[in-house]
This record gives structure tokens, sequence and C-alpha cells, in this order.
């Protein structure tokens, strides 16, 4: 993620104030300004590093929200606020809501409003991360329901970090790592989730070391 | 529909072409240009009251396709037309698809995506008509599996006519008032419809007189 | 319903003890035998017109069954009890599950778990009264989304008590002829539900009610 | 398999006549007795190797068919053809109509419901085999959308086969194998399945000789 990094440090050295960096989706996002949230985890690492005073976090996170709902908020929740950088993490509710309400997200249009989102972004000369969903359930033998919408929407979306030119920060990997050395009795939950979607301490703690390295660390 | 036919006919005058209509929509606007289809049906019942040469007809259905399918491809697939009239009919897939893919259309992005179209038709001055979704199952003791969610749709379809000023084709209502009269063994389909869904060829009559009636009659 | 009130007077005669009346079901059975419940209620008209001594009402519900479940555990909690008098109150998940989990039941096979269940009771000499599924959503126009199937399913158990002589508490049609009166306002909670589905206190009432007149009253 | 077939062979030893062995299943198996079908193929195999006198190939398979329907139509279709063996092949269904109707079947259902048939066969000395459901999609990267399912649900089968006593025949796992090595393009389809789902030539001949290995070759 070189290029993301020095591209966020060139901004903040032009720019002479501080560069913000918005995380833009669901209920996980929502949670994540919380006490325990990932986003103030990141906020009190910058902190620790000294690094607080280049970088502000705004959180801007809905919950059920789908790609649908970014689209359509994007100019008051996101274009309004200024961003220098934007993390977009989304695809939980758009692969869920398929069982849920019957009202998930077809692939084709996952794609095309997920892209609608990354042009507007970059005309405005913001850079992208992009994430991968994390988990609907923990476990690690590909027997999660939605275990196979997942993967494909994952492999859409690091498509999309690789054709238009994005971060990416592969959650969904880097979960299944985590769980294939730390789930070894194969739980739903538990281990990185509360309920085998939201984040628990240490969901919140690994997602924010992710976010840290592909963000902000100088590797 | 006196507004609607009286600005038609307030275009055709002023511009000396032809009054271009274009039918935007899913798999029953497809059919809709085939042989025995509503538009066809439109086209002739036209040069039989010698209008032919005041409106030009155009089919954009695509089947399968719902409200977020409509907002992709309208610039492509209506504004590159310059049509002076739009006659929308969106809704069945929308509803259907809840059940049959787990991907239809939650009620509020139904509701502002249609907003969206019509905004952007009205932007570039093209007259507006909006149609209810008519059926998907021709029972008329409210037993068919999505009646419930067509009439909540229906109703939001309304609402849109009455507040952004668009025509109204009410096919809902006007289906379920025939199949009252027509239908007296509660048939599932096989009234104005092949498989509950497209129009039979009583169907595509019926659909083009409604439509004549709204579009191009002086009453 | 005189039928069943000679055939349960006269159990209570011949046996010279209590007639038990079972209520078996879902959720909303299972909250019957709380302070508010319905059932609990039942027990308390009851006991108003001294009819205490003659019945023993039990509760059989577990929130979240469908015909299937029903059908499962018919042995264990509801032959095991020797009830004279079984009430069958399910349907709700049946439809709603559709949605939900993509695990409702499809019609035929709602109605062929659903006559097992009658049999295996029949054939104990239970007397058996079947009651309609009542709401998901008290919207009076069906535009709740489930009404088309709550509707369908009705019907069936409607055939079914007619066909296999069981008595029938017509709930669905009671709550909407309720609500065409006391819901002007066409909302989708808060008459005689919390929250679309399960009874508020009026609810509970009300069904005792009509309970009480289908098992109990001599008209 | 060893058990089964010595079982097999026993029998056909004991009763001087063929050992009829009956498929039930879904559409997989209504095709399989057609001219391309494993059925009729396995019986070309008997014959190729002189045991067409020691067995007697039936098909009982019905399109659309999940777990429910085999219960409920066993009496008529299996019992009542005094099967020495029956080999059941189900769960595509039960996974796919959750998307497709949402009229799947609950994971804990699919078990109980699974559990009588097999009860039932052996309660009448029938040798059973399971299958596991092969695939609704032939990708291999875990990105078919029912990839999660059909892994938990054919996990639920070998957990019965293995409790229960039963012949396995690991469909799945076998067709998983057969892709990672004939599928390197990833596609969907037109390796084993025509669509995704029934089989084509080469998926009916693969069938028939996992079939053969596990009901009639002594290694």
């Amino acid at each position: 993620m070189l290029l993301g990094i020095l591209f966020i440090a060139s901004i903040a050295m032009i720019k002479q104030k501080k560069t913000r960096v918005l995380f833009f989706g669901d209920s996980i996002t929502q949670a994540g300004v919380g006490p325990q949230g990932y986003i103030t985890k990141l906020s009190d690492m910058l902190k620790d590093k000294n690094l607080d005073a280049q970088y502000e976090l705004l959180g801007a996170g809905i919950g059920g929200n789908k790609v649908y709902d970014l689209y359509l908020r994007m100019d008051s929740d996101v274009l309004a606020k200024n961003p220098d950088v934007v993390v977009i993490w989304v695809g939980v509710n758009d692969v869920w809501h398929k069982a849920s309400y019957g009202t998930g997200t077809d692939p084709d249009k996952f794609q095309r409003f997920y892209e609608a989102i990354i042009k507007k972004l970059q005309a405005k000369n913001i850079k992208v991360f992009l994430t991968t969903p994390s988990t609907i359930g923990e476990r690690t033998d590909n027997s999660n329901q939605q275990d196979g919408d997942l993967n494909r929407y994952s492999g859409i979306i690091r498509n999309l970090a690789s054709t238009m030119n994005c971060g990416l920060i592969d959650l969904r990997k880097d979960f299944l790592e985590y769980n294939l050395k730390n789930n070894p009795e194969n739980k739903e939950s538990g281990i990185l989730t509360t309920d085998r979607v939201h984040l628990n301490e240490k969901g919140n703690e690994f997602v924010a070391e992710k976010m840290f390295n592909a963000l902000f660390s100088k590797k």
C-alpha cells in the first residue's frame, strides 16, 4: 500500500493541515466510532505514534447500509465533509439482505454502483481505499451460509481496486487467515465478532491494525 | 389526464415534428414492440385515427429490469433518444425478485431511485407518465403472493405522480377491476396474462386502450 | 361452533373430570400464557363465569414454529398431555420466514403437514380447532408485504376446517374487520399488535373473546 | 463401502432373486433414468460385467423435491416397491429454494426429516446409502452463491451416514476434486453440469462410476 501512504503523506505536507480520513460504511463502521470501536482505536494508535497532528478521522457508517445507500448519501455524508481519503467498507448487507429481507444486491449492480461511487470520489481528487466484507459467520470450512457470495463480492471489490487504482484492505482474507489459526473449534462467532458479523474487542483491534498498516504506516 | 394530453398536443404543434413517446420498462415493455405487443397496437390505433403523422413510438424495455436498472441506463437508452414523452412502467421485478432471487428493491430505495429518474427527465423538459405494476397473479381475492407489495409500491408510484406532477396510468387498479368482472373462477393467469405477469393478446389490447386514453385521446 | 361446544360439554359430563384444552402454536401462543396473555385471560374468563372447574387450559407454543415444527413435536408436546381439545394456531412463520430466512413453507406442504397433524389428533378422538394466521402488519388496504400469502394460507386452513370437520376460529378475518373500524390512519402496528405480529393487551383481549365464543360459550 | 457390498451380495444370495436398488431423489435422479442418465449408465455397467442378473435398478426422482417431499411420498414411492437398497440423493433444492422461492429447508429440520426417512427404511431392513448434494455452480474458489449451505448440509449428511450406519457417496467432495483438476477457467457450468446443477453426459458418467464403486464393486 506504499502508493497510498505516500499519497496521504504528500497531501499532509502540501496542505499544511490535517489529512482528513473518512470511513464510509454500514453498522460495523457506525460502531467503529464507539468507545471500543476500530476508528477510536485508530485515533489512539495515531496519538501513541505522535501522528495525531497530521490526521483527522471521521466515521460515516449507518446500520443496514448497502452500496445503494452509500451511493444515495455520498453528497451529504462524504463530499460535504471534504475528506482527503475515503475508506469504503460495504458488502455485508448487500449479501445478507438476500436471505433476511429479500432485498440484497445483484452482483452486476453491486459493481456498477460501487464503480459510480469511486468515480465520483476520484473526480474530487479523493484517495479511495476499498475493504472486502469480512464475515457473516466465522466457521473456517466454508460452511457459513453466505460464504459463497462474500467470496464472490470480495472478488468484485478486488477487481475494482485493481482496475480503478484504489487501495485495498482485504479483510475477508485477513479474517479467514486469523480464524484458521485461532478458531480450532470452528465456531460461528466469538473469535473476532460478537454475533457472526459485528466486531468484538479483539475484532476492533484486529481491524484497527490492518487499517493502520494500510493507511498510515511507512513500511 | 387532460393536462398530459394538452401538453403532448402542444409539443406537437410547436415543434412541427413528430412527438416522440418512449416506453421505458422491463420484459412487459420489451414484448410491447412485438407483433402483438401493446406498443405495436398503440401504433395501429394511431394509424386508424390518422394520428400517426404526429407521433413516433419507441420501446425501451429490457427483461428483468428493476428501478435500479432503469436508473443506470437512462442516459444511453432514454436521454440519448431525445424523447418528448416518457412512459415508465416498472415495479414488478422490484417486488418479484425478493422471492425469486433475494434481490428485490427496498421500498425506500424504490422511491428514491424512481424520484431521481423523474427529476432527470423533467430537467430535460420531458413529460413523464408513471404506470403502476399490474399483476403477479390475477386472483382477485388478494391471495397472490406479491399482492401486498404490489399494492404498497403502487401507492408509492401514485404519490410520486401526484407530488411530482406526472401523468398516472393506474394499471394495477385497472387490471383488478377487469379481473373482478372477467375472472369469476379466481384463476391465477389466462385472463390478461399468459403466466401471471406477461400480457396475452387481450392484455396487450387492454393496456393499449388504457395507454391511448391517457396519452392521446382528447376526452 | 355449536357442534364443538356440545362436544366439549359432553366430554366434560362423561369424564367427570376437567376438559383439557391445549393451545398449540408459535410465539404468539408462547406469550399466551404470560401475565397478559390470551390463554391467561381465557382462564380468568372461565373463573368469572364459574366454569373453571370444568376446564383446564394448557399452552404449547414455541417461538418461530412453523407447521413442520408442530408436526415434529406433536407426540411429546401434545399427545403426551392427553388433551381433549387442541386449538392449532400456526401459519405466520410459514409465510414470514420466506422473506426473513428463505425457509418458509410451500403451500402444498403447508396443507399436507397440517392435514397429517389433524389426522393424528382426530385418531385419538381429540376435538380440533383451527385458527387462521392473524396479521403481519395491520394496514387495512392490503399493502402489508405478506397479505397475499396470509390470505392464501388462511384459505387453505378454512378448507381444511371444512373438509376435516374441525372448528374454525377465523382470526385473519376478525383482525381485518376490527382494523377496518379501529385503524383509520392505516398504521402498521399498535392496534392489536405491538410489532405487526405479536399481540398487545387489546389484542390478547380480542383473541380471548373470539376463542371464548368459539370454545366455551353456549350461544 | 465394503460393508454395503457384502450386505448387498448376501441379500442376493439368500433371496435367490434380484437385489432391488431404488434411487430416491429430485430432478437429477428423475433425469437419471433417461437415455444418458446415470441410472441407465449403471444398468449398462452391470450388463458389461455380467452382473445384470443380480440387480434391478429403479428410479424414484421427482423434480423440485426437498427432504420434506421425500418424507411425504416414501410410503407410496419407496416402501411399496420393496427395495433392498435405497440410495438417497437430496439437498440441492433444500438449499436452492431459499433464494429461488423463499421455501428452503432449515438445517435442523433437514436433519430431522432426513433421520426420519432413514429410520423408516432401516426398520424394513433396507440398506441405505446417502449422497451429498453435488453442486449449484461449479466454480472452484468457493464463490458459488450456495457453496456455504451446500457444505453445511453435506456435513449434516456425513454425520447422519456415520451415526446411523449408512453408506456414503460423497459427491460434493468428488465433484469439487474433479473440478479442481478439470475446470481451470473457474467456469460456473459445463464441466459436469449443463446448467450449474443438472448433469451433462460427463457428469452422468462420473456419477455412475462413483455409484458403481460404492454399490457394486468388490474392492
